[in-house]
This record gives structure tokens, sequence and C-alpha cells, in this order.
């Protein structure tokens, strides 16, 4: 068996998981992203252990390195995910237009910033107190920040309130949030470097995110606008959405060039995409790419959890003390920017979806506790707690999320609330 | 930048390339998939270089190893790429009718027979002149005689003629090709290991892969053909394309696992779902994921490929050769087991599209020489000659097939020959 035909077997085993926990989950009523998250969970490594074992066929093309192939491995696992997770976020770009999202833009960028400072405030003050050194402390705190805000699109498209003041909301806070999150980012590395961070540096790197988002969302809304009509021009097959698909590819890996999560680029790439006269056709089209790719990212996301973790109760009760600040801050924050978006009658409930909404860590925090551990800076047991952290914030998220649509009469049809 | 945003620019330059090829070769009036073979040989590792080498953030990922790193991003090219093919070959099978392909059973038995046979006697008869080992002649004529009907099938659904009977005789015979080619590997890598093939071992191989054709076809197309109408009955979203999705990615799996190639699985998976209620509604679904994915396969092929060979004449008229004779008995093959299938007054052109349609050795003969190098049974020159074997026939039956069907007249209907 070749090396390939050995890595098959694994993204087999992932669909199979994620389709049969996603129709467990729908007939239990709940939402199917959490059974994909808990059927990672299940078939990873630290579980059954399904996934992340190299198969002798792939330990052979490392020349017998058993380390090397599962690395190699978690690297494939990863980029199926990061494709399934834009085509997800460019997906849910379609449905969004640049004037919606102008219209919460004072709104999003209150959420964006309270989300970021009052996580990032009251996971150092908790930090602080315990017996770590300054550099962890920040670079905790640092974890509980960014939203991931793939959990929270998806939940809201299996909902079909994505044309919502408070998804619109979410999801612009959602680009500023993830600006931030990458300059704190970038503080905490170049402290944990042993220099300082440079303010010019600093700048730049924002300078950087800043252009990029406005650039693309001005320039580029306007020209798909005006020149889509020349789409089909172009003599390969189906050439709309082959354009649209390149537009998405580019802008995502520029997205992840300048150091932004690559979503934010497939997100704009279909916020801007949503201007084409093909934008339905685009939409349709897209749909087949949504359902084989995305389970492969909650998977994945759900396989990297230990939950062999929750035998210590030290890290437990760090972990409960970090989950609790982080869904605290994101709420507050989320709720506090949000206030008076909604209709007059509804302003609690709708403040409360945006709190919510924010409150997933996913993929992100993570990603920053990786980073941290890699470089010595973040120790096991904290390393541990942040990884429940994520995980709990994600699964706290959804059924919430549902709670608050469901019980809030009026505006889901029929049609909607059965999805 | 992380591993995984690093891989994202491979991808992101594979598409950009296949679809930039893809539409100077329409307007070149040239199939677009021999556009995406070429843009793989150009970026690729043996030209331009834009493929292959890890960057810093991957090489990170890999403990500082520049080598196991480049085989991870090679890994993942592979895995991307064969997604891709599974998806084709799918889309393939969804266009074919058991009934139809039962209907030309015989001739494809022949076609798959005599185009293994006859490549073999040639390539072994011009290798037994060379001053080389038995056991590389041996090697050398079985890399020979594997069709790669990805391309052929590509090709012709490009022109919109998969439902003639020539192209059914072309599908069939590949799934006997197969067969019979990983037989012979099986013989070969048996001989090459020191010991003798043993016959049982052989007919247990042979009795798993018609096993598995048999059953896959007979039962599977009586189940889909009684059970569809029940898909619906699933709560996951859009159930029966999630269902077609997962009895692809099982069967290519199963096909990988017991040591057909994976794609032969997927076509099956196809053809069995042919029968469905949902047929249409798959085949429409199919597509958005053909365009994403297929040229992936395409262009990582075209990377294996090596230019720099040219430039030892040994190695050339080596190649030469074998390339001859792979064209030759092939094509042979290929006409005389498809003789008569066509009407009366077309019955030459039909078999030479047959014959035409098996020539391609794509990827498969790549994988045979693979395997003989890494066993130290052929040396680099004759694994030159192979590579170059491989591409001469994959790049020269599109525009042999194009000719053939476009200088016949009253076969195509306007439509599918402007496609």
């Amino acid at each position: 068996m070749s090396d390939v035909a050995s890595v098959l077997i694994d993204l087999f085993l992932i669909f199979l998981a994620a389709k049969g926990a996603g129709e467990v989950f729908e007939r239990l009523g709940q939402p199917p992203v959490i059974g994909e998250l808990l059927a990672g969970v299940l078939i990873g490594p630290h579980a059954l252990g399904l996934l992340g074992t190299p198969r002798p066929g792939l330990i052979a093309a490392f020349h017998g390195d058993p380390a090397s192939a599962a690395e190699a491995l978690r690297l494939v696992y990863h980029v199926v995910a990061e494709l399934g997770v834009i085509v997800l976020l460019f997906s849910v770009g379609l449905e969004t237009r640049v004037s919606d999202l102008l219209r919460v833009g004072p709104r999003a960028l209150l959420v964006g910033v309270l989300g970021i400072a009052l996580p990032f405030a009251l996971g150092l003050g908790f930090m602080v107190l315990q017996p770590t050194q300054q550099l962890t402390d920040a670079f905790t705190a640092t974890a509980l920040v960014a939203t991931s805000v793939g959990i929270t699109a998806r939940v809201m498209r299996d909902l079909g309130v994505l044309g919502t003041v408070e998804a619109r909301i979410i999801l612009g806070a959602a680009v500023i949030d993830d600006i931030l999150a990458m300059l704190l980012l970038a503080v905490v590395v170049a402290l944990s470097g042993g220099g300082a961070a440079s303010p010019w540096g600093l700048a730049l790197l924002l300078g950087q995110a800043i252009g990029f988002v406005a650039f693309v969302t001005l320039v580029g809304t306007r020209v798909v606008g005006r020149y889509s009509v020349h789409f089909e021009r172009l003599r390969i097959e189906n050439a709309p959405f082959a354009l649209a698909l390149l537009i998405t590819l580019g802008l995502a890996t520029l997205s992840g060039v300048i150091g932004l999560a690559a979503i934010i680029g497939a997100f704009l790439a279909g916020m801007v995409l949503a201007e084409a006269r093909e934008q339905y056709q685009l939409e349709h089209q897209t749909r087949p790419l949504v359902q084989f790719l995305v389970p492969f990212f909650f998977v994945v996301t759900g396989a990297e959890v230990d939950l062999g973790v929750f035998t210590d109760p030290a890290v437990v009760a760090l972990a409960g003390g970090l989950t609790f600040l982080a869904i605290v801050g994101k709420f507050a924050g989320g709720t506090i920017g949000a206030w008076g978006g909604g209709a007059p009658d509804r302003r609690l409930r709708s403040a409360a979806v945006v709190g919510v909404g924010m409150v997933p860590r996913g993929e992100v925090g993570l990603i920053i506790a990786g980073i941290g551990r890699s470089r010595g800076v973040i120790p096991d047991d904290i390393f541990s707690a942040i990884v429940i952290m994520s995980i709990a914030t994600t699964l706290a998220a959804p059924p919430l999320l549902k709670w608050l649509y469901r019980s809030w009469p009026g505006t889901l049809t029929a049609e909607t609330a059965r999805a």
C-alpha cells in the first residue's frame, strides 16, 4: 500500500465519523457541528487513536522515521482542514454584503475592541495571582483573546440566520478581533524572543493588516461590481466559479502571508464576490465544496483535544478559572459593544447573541498556546488548561446560540427554524 | 507564518497555474488538460522550482530537517491530487451505466488483456537486447503496461463523448487493465524480493480484485437501485450527496487497501450511484468539486517530470524505443480488441479511438518505476527513460483523441464539439 493510499484511509475515517456524528446530533436536535467536534475527540490520537498514527507505508516513505511520518500526517490533516474552513468562510462571505457590514461598522469595532481588551485584562489579572513568570502570564492572557468565527458562522449558517444584524456584527467584529489578536501575539512573541517589541514593527504590522482589509473590501467590491460582467469572456469551463476559487485561494494565502488568519482573506473574497452578477450561481456551486471539505476542519480540530488532562485536579482548577474568565470577558465585550443594535423589544437578546457568538476560541487559542509552548514560555499544565478553555468555549456557544435563536419568536420562519 | 499557511501558497500557485494554462490552451484550441500538465512541468521542482521546496515555516515544523519537510510537502501535493482524481473518476462513473458496460464486456476484456500482453511482450523483447539484468528487464516491461485512464476520461469528458460506445469500452478495459497490471507488479515485486512469486498468493490477489469489482458492480447496483429512495430519510443536510461522497471515499480507500488503484473504487462508486434516483442531482453537485480538485492532479503529475534527462543521448534513445513500443503495443491491443465495435462505416475510427484512448500511462508507469528504483532494480537512466515514456504517451493521446473525434462527422453535436 502506497503512502497516499494509507493517508486516504484516515480521510475516509474522518469523513465517516463527521457524517455519522452529524446524523446522530441532528436526530438529537443538537447542532451537527458539535457532533463533528466530538467525533474528532473520539477518533483522535488521544482517545481511540484511529487518527494520528502513521501506517507502515507512510513510515517507509520517511525512511522508517515514525516521528517525521506522524508530523507529515498532521500536516496533511491540517491542510485539508484549512481548505475546509477557507471554503466555509468564503461561503459565509458570499452571503454578506459590504454595505450591510459597513452599516454595523462602529458597533462591530466596539465589539471587536472590547472583546479583546476584557478577556486579556481578566486573563492577565488571574494569571498574575498564579506562581508563574510574567511572560507566561502575558502569553496565556493572549491565548484567551482571539475568537474563532468558523464555529459561530457554521451554527448561524445551519440555523439560517446569517442575514440577521447580529450575524453581521459578529462577522465584522471577527475581522477586527483577528487584527488586534495578531498584534497582541506579535508583541508577546517579540517579548519572548528576549527583545522588546519595536513600536515601528508593530505599526507596520497594523498598517499592513488594516490596509489589506480596507483595500480588498473597498477596491475589490467596486472592481467586482463593475467587471464581473466580463467573467464570462474567459474560455475555461465555468469561468466565474474558477475565478472565484482563484480569488479565494489567493486572498486566503495573502492573508496568511501577512500574518492574519487565512480565513479572513477567504471571508473577504466571498464578501467581494457577493457583488458579482453571478452571486447566486456561486453560492449554489460552493455548497458541494462546503459539504465535502468543511467536516475535515471540525473533526481535525476535535482530534487535537486530549481529555486525559482532566485527571489532574490542579489543571482542572486552572482550566476552570481561565474558561470562566474567557467566557465572561468575551461575552461582556460582545454584549456591551452590541448593545442597542437590535429592535428595542429584543435588545437584550440581540446583544446576548453577539456576546455568545464571539465566545468560541476554537483553534486560534490552540495555535497561540502551541507557539508559547514551542518557545518554552508556556509549561505543559498551562497548555492543557488553555486546550480545555478552547474546547469548552467552542462547545458552549452552539447550544446557547441555538437556544437564543429558538426562544426568540418571530425572527425565524418555520423553514429556517427546522434547519 | 505557520506550516499550513506556507503550504497554502503552493496550493494557490498550483491552482493559478492550472487555470491560467487551461485558459491559454482553450484559446489555442487544445485540450486544457495538456495545459495543466505542462504548467506542472513548468512550475515543478525540475524547472522553475516554485513547487517542491519547503518554506522556513514548514522546515521548522520538522525540527529543521529540510528532507523530511520536502517529503511531507510531496505527500500533501499527492493527497490533494489523489482527492482530485478520485472526484474525477467518480464523476465519470456517474455518467456510466452498468448495463452499458456489460454490453461492451467481452470487447473490453479483450482490449484490457491485449493492452497488457502486447506492451509487456514488446517491452520485454526490447529490454532483453539491452545490457541489463533480467529482473530490470521484467520491471521495465511492467512499467509499460498500465493505462492511466484519468487523462482519457478527462479529455472525453471535455469533448462531451463519455456516452459513446468507445468511452464505455475504454472505461471497462481500464478496470481489467488495472487488475492485470496489479498482478504483474505483484509478480515482479515478489521476484525482486528474492523469492519466487507463489501461485497461491497470486491467485488470492486475483480473486480479491475480481471479487471486489464484481461484488461492488453487481450487488451495489441492485442495492442502490432499490434503496436510494430511502436516502432522503437521513437528517443530515443534503443526505444523498453526503452518502455518495462517503461511498466514493470508502470504495476508493478499500480499492487502495486491496492493492488496486484508488480511482478504480471511485469509478465503481460513481457507476453504482448512477442507478440512484438522485443521479442527475449528484452529477450536478459533483461538478464544483471536479473544478476545484481535479487541476491539482494534473499539475502535480506534470511536476514529477524532469526535462533535464533529455540532455543524455543514451537516455533519449532508450526512452524513444520504450515510448515507441509502449504506444504501438497499447494502440495495437486496443484497436484489435475493439475491432467491430462501432457502426460498420466507421469501424476503423472507432477502433482507433479505443487504441489511442488506452495509450496514456500517466502516473501509473511512474509509480511502478518508482517502486523498481526504491528496490534497486531500476537504475537512474532507465527510470528517466520510463518517465519520458509516461509523459510522452500522456501528452500524445489528448490531441490525437480530439482529432479522431473532430474529423468524425455526425457523432458530435455543435454543442459538444465546441467544448
